[in-house]
């Protein structure tokens, strides 16, 4: 499973700029997925069939990536790295098969979700399954910090995912309370995946410091950029992103691009927001609507803002790194995973 | 939360035997469940909620009274077996929270599950929220190897579920096939909970074998009677187990006693379990002639039976350790599951 680099590509710096960390943790990638091949096996055929529907989705592994990089930029020479990133692409597949049962998603990555092929209670068993293969390939380092790291992820992304819950449907969530969601639910794994990269090559507290500050604002810059792209974001297309643009609005979600246009609008507006998110209460052109609203108040380009501000704190922790083309691949990942709006 | 010992005990040896070992582990179950109602805190105040309302719902304690007692009789003394025994509860709520869900469970212990109160979507969640919380806490015994069992049994118990589901509503399965779903979804457990307790104590590994083979055996022994209980066992009233009878029949469950009486059963027999079991396809009275098929063939005897020839396999695993009131005790533990079922 080698990964082909473009030599030249039409699309920017951003999307290089993956290519070139892809090319970098290309030889360590294709252990992890060796690995994750191995491990996801079960005596119980639907197992692996269920797990590898997801697993080879076409997801870019950009978790494993990062442990696999933050080990890279520590100097760590082993073969625990390969491990960690093996279990921390199975806690993220583990989350999102219950993602997906708990918001009903019938597409992922523009495929039919796990769920839809083999049912709501398979795909909650099989993430149980792999969460406990996550645990049981971090046991394998013999790494208690680095355990302790993901299985602090794993409860705060559980966390974030019963905020979310909570504050589902209230248009009158606070950008703050949103900011917390995200945090917990996307930022605290891209914290853990990058964190144990250094925790494994034994280093200073102030790289494994500076690794998890790089990860989780990456991470939010991450999902702040996926929530714009879900109206849409800039001028990308359903098919370019291979995602359904629109399933946060029908999933009446509320994301930063509708928190923002809720406090920015009108009495009419937010009467508009109420019966569509709060009340559910959905007719045609409802979307249109809704994308027209986001346009008028500019929540979308907000929202990119907020993310190139994570964005920023994200390179900026990776300045006590000495300058290596595995420092410049995480830095312009930051680009990539902003640019993807264009 | 103490223990009320009762001085008299009318309901015989069994009973008296679960007294036993819950006033020989009192102190120790005090700690554990302090710890528990400490770490399952949030600041998302759905997940103690939703979590407490399980964990207080009157179960009896017993994987983690196993992990106590295990650890006692190898003679521990530290105490991380409070942390590890808290921790076994966590993973078998979150396994229980999850099951609901998949079962499509309206009552658990007499009371509505959770799913019923807090939805399908938050028993999820808090589900992974209370795994997540059981690694961090396993890590905190700084225990490797306890770790990589209880990660083990988590898979374990997952791919049992999922087999369940794989063999769900098929009349024919065999009582192989069978017994494989309950080693997997429950004897797991019970072996990880009772081995644990050997680790933490740094016994010669013939001690952490034997306890593992204890709560094996036990495991499949209570797992054996409880299916048979859910027919209402020989004299049991769903009154007095807190557990509706006929729930497995309802929910299509292939157990034992049904799996026999399939292999026993008729023609026409055969044909009315699958009408009832395989096409779903159940009618009033269904549930009072199912029972009569079973007594026809005498077939919750011989569950129980089974499960006494499981039951003495435990006891036998014990006769290593010198005759202690601990041991007595997990002794008579075997009687007191088996014993339900009068």
């Amino acid at each position: 499973m080698g990964v082909v680099v473009p030599l030249d590509d039409e699309r920017g710096r951003g999307h290089n700029a993956v290519a070139q960390l892809q090319s970098l943790v290309a030889k360590d990638m294709d252990d992890v997925n060796e690995f994750i091949r191995e491990r996801m096996g079960s005596e119980v055929p639907m197992i692996p069939e269920l797990a590898s529907h997801l697993i080879n989705s076409g997801g870019k592994r950009l978790r494993p990536m990062l442990t696999i990089a933050a080990s890279r930029i520590c100097g760590y020479k082993g073969s625990d790295h390969i491990k960690l990133a093996a279990s921390v692409e199975f806690l993220h597949t583990a989350t999102l098969l219950h993602d997906d049962v708990v918001d009903e998603s019938d597409l992922r990555r523009g495929k039919k979700t796990a769920r839809m092929l083999w049912g709501n209670q398979a795909s909650v068993l099989v993430g149980d399954f792999l969460l406990g293969r996550a645990f049981r390939l971090m046991v394998e380092t013999k790494s208690l910090r680095a355990l302790e790291i993901i299985a602090n992820a794993a409860s705060i992304i559980a966390e974030g995912e019963v905020m979310q819950l909570a504050a589902a449907k209230d248009t009158s969530t606070t950008e703050d309370a949103y900011m917390r969601v995200i945090q917990a639910k996307t930022a605290a794994l891209f914290a853990a995946a990058a964190e144990v990269g250094a925790v494994i090559a034994a280093r200073a507290p102030n790289e494994a410091a500076a690794l998890e500050s790089y990860g989780r604002n990456l991470g939010i810059a991450f999902q702040l950029v996926d929530d714009a792209l879900d109206y849409g974001g800039r001028s990308a297309t359903a098919a370019t992103l291979g995602k359904n643009v629109g399933d946060d609005f029908r999933e009446r979600k509320i994301t930063l691009p509708v928190v923002l246009a809720f406090r920015r609008g009108d009495a009419e507006e937010r009467a508009f927001w109420q019966r569509v998110l709060q009340d559910g209460d959905q007719r045609e052109g409802d979307l249109e609507h809704a994308t027209q609203l986001l346009a008028r108040h500019s929540t979308i380009d907000a929202t990119i803002e907020r993310a190139r501000h994570y964005g920023s704190i994200a390179k900026d922790a990776l300045a006590i790194f000495p300058d290596t083309p595995y420092r410049q691949a995480l830095i312009d990942l930051v680009d990539f995973c902003i640019g993807r709006t264009y």
